[in-house]
């Protein structure tokens, strides 16, 4: 029943016509547009070297202020690799980031089976690293790793000026502070900061392709000329130095382009988003109430199975896909994430104010129905 | 000097209308091609998942006569990884392989610095692995590896019959056998066997799609159902599960399709070509002197800088590049790697045989300005 509800929400979300969330379906199309002016003649990239992938390398070195920056085929090797190579140079094997860091949840413990660091979790799953978790740190470490925005909290970012305290810390600790900047761009509008400055914070800075900006994957680690010197050869044991990245690499340039720039309009509009779901029904809230990226969570005091048979009739009724995807935080909450991209923009207004009213109606009718 | 001879060599290679090795240039043409006729809305993989990756794991599976298969975007990813799972079932960090092993001598040592297995090494670099190599081992060792053919040796294949028994060995002394089989079906014509019972031998089977087939990056690790389920979560851990591989795998398919079948002309015109090289002149041979493979080395009697300008100059004069890059042996001699592809075939014969003429000519020229 789960598996078959959650099947018809992603296929009703799939099939509507207008998308709260994203910049429409992940498919081959996404790829061949951004190819379709790139020459058939241009050379590929070769293990790293090449005009296409040293280019790009560059482009984004100077887009973060940094000295040198080396494209990846993923974020996962990247971090893990940055990681290490800051543990190497301390001599420590112990990193210190949040319970729900990337590296801790989603890579299966590649850091722990591949490189025996072990991480030292500040803060804690409910709330984000404050500069007291820094200054309480009792364990020499070879990095702190920060992610802005904390993804698996709906997005929350420190104040600027925590941000500052922090690296300021570890600068004068002689802490290396690495930014897990997935979603870095789609920061920028809050904190009225360049990436540059973001990213002056830290000693290294990883960025993705394909979250806010929408490519087809691909992640650029960025920092001094030495330090990304030496991430160079974890890249080859790692097998990330492909023959050839510049499927990634062209895409990621092609939606670079086009969407770091719409970063303030989506940032606008998911304040906006944020607001109806906020006021559609006492049931539902988001996390952050008020979004400070593209990003946030929606929580829902409904169980997932009843939520997504009635999310899927919700979008037939309306035309308008909200989430493919919900998840249960307990038995009586559910959840789902909105990450505002080019498809919210494309909702007629009307149709949208109609269809959180009845959201809200469907919601009261699950409630009684109980 | 001599950088600037490679450099104009590789120029000169490049510049000249025909080619004795590999498929053309490695252009963005190439996956455009593989794309051209793939519908805009075809869904992405997503982490691992999907019918475009099922779909061609499942077929390459079937190809090789495995259970299972998995995509992974390299070679170097692929196999630490299937000789970390052999090794984890065996409880036994080490592995046999050639001196010449990819592993050995092109990954950074990954698998030592990654996973801490260490190699013993068989046989010698100037030869294959042999069957006494195999039942002389002393040591405990997790897995077995051979490479079919043996690139680093010109692509030298070791007999069938001796490959059998080989197999029989590790079978009764429960030795898993893994094979690189980056160039697998270049051997097939040779052998005059199906991909799957070559295969059949191997516990683990790794191939390649930009080698002979000529796809722009990426690779297949099949096995059985189980083992290659101990695989996945290493992908992941390697961040190897990228969002989307689907322009590796449509190009691979491509590209699969169109060449796999290629294979006995490729081997037939290496044979041929291989001729032409060892006839030009008495300071040109061949490893092997006959090839077994689409592949083969060229040595020459001839220091890599005088030899580079000779050929930049062969290459505008006949219009034909033999080679892009010269590896030096030693101070009096020089190779380089034949890989006959697509670009072989289209050389007027008239103009082939003028071309390895003149190469003669050249040679004693260089000879007797010495």
């Amino acid at each position: 029943m789960t598996k078959n509800g959650a099947k018809s929400l992603m296929e009703a979300f799939r099939q509507a016509p207008y998308r709260l969330t994203g910049h429409g379906p992940r498919t081959v199309g996404v790829l061949k547009e951004a190819l379709q002016d790139i020459d058939d003649g241009r050379d590929s990239d070769m293990y790293g070297k090449g005009e296409v992938i040293e280019a790009f390398q560059q482009k984004m070195a100077a887009v973060l202020g940094k000295e040198a920056a080396v494209f990846f085929p993923s974020g996962t090797m990247a971090q893990q690799i940055a990681l290490r190579v800051w543990c190497d140079r301390k001599g420590v094997r112990k990193v210190a980031y949040h319970p729900l860091c990337h590296l801790e949840i989603h890579e299966e413990d590649g850091l722990k089976r591949l490189h025996h660091i072990e991480p030292v979790l500040l803060a804690d799953s409910g709330r984000l690293i404050g500069l007291e978790d820094v200054t309480g740190l009792k364990e020499d470490i070879g990095c702190l790793l920060l992610e802005l925005p904390q993804r698996e909290l709906g997005g929350e970012l420190p104040a600027y000026e925590t941000l500052k305290a922090i690296s300021a810390y570890c600068r004068e600790k002689g802490i290396p502070l690495h930014l897990d900047g997935a979603r870095l761009f789609e920061i920028l509008p809050y904190y009225g900061k360049t990436a540059a400055e973001v990213s002056e914070l830290f000693d290294s800075v990883y960025l993705s392709f394909y979250k806010g900006l929408g490519g087809v994957a691909g992640a650029i680690l960025a920092g001094s000329r030495d330090f990304m010197a030496e991430t160079v050869p974890w890249k080859r044991r790692y097998g990330g130095d492909l023959i050839s990245l510049y499927p990634y690499i062209l895409s990621a340039d092609y939606y670079y382009e086009q969407r770091s720039s719409c970063m303030e309009q989506y940032y606008r509009e998911a304040r906006e988003l944020a607001a109806l779901f906020n006021e559609c029904h006492p049931a539902v809230s988001t996390r952050p109430p008020v979004p400070v990226s593209n990003m946030f969570h929606v929580h829902l005091r409904a169980p997932k199975e009843k939520l997504e048979a009635m999310l899927a009739g919700l979008y037939e009724e309306t035309g308008i896909g909200m989430t493919g995807w919900v998840a249960e935080k307990d038995g009586h909450v559910s959840s789902f994430e909105i990450s505002v991209g080019d498809q919210y923009g494309r909702i007629p207004k009307e149709e949208l104010r109609e269809a959180f009213r009845k959201l809200g109606l469907r919601l009261s009718a699950l409630q009684q129905a109980d």
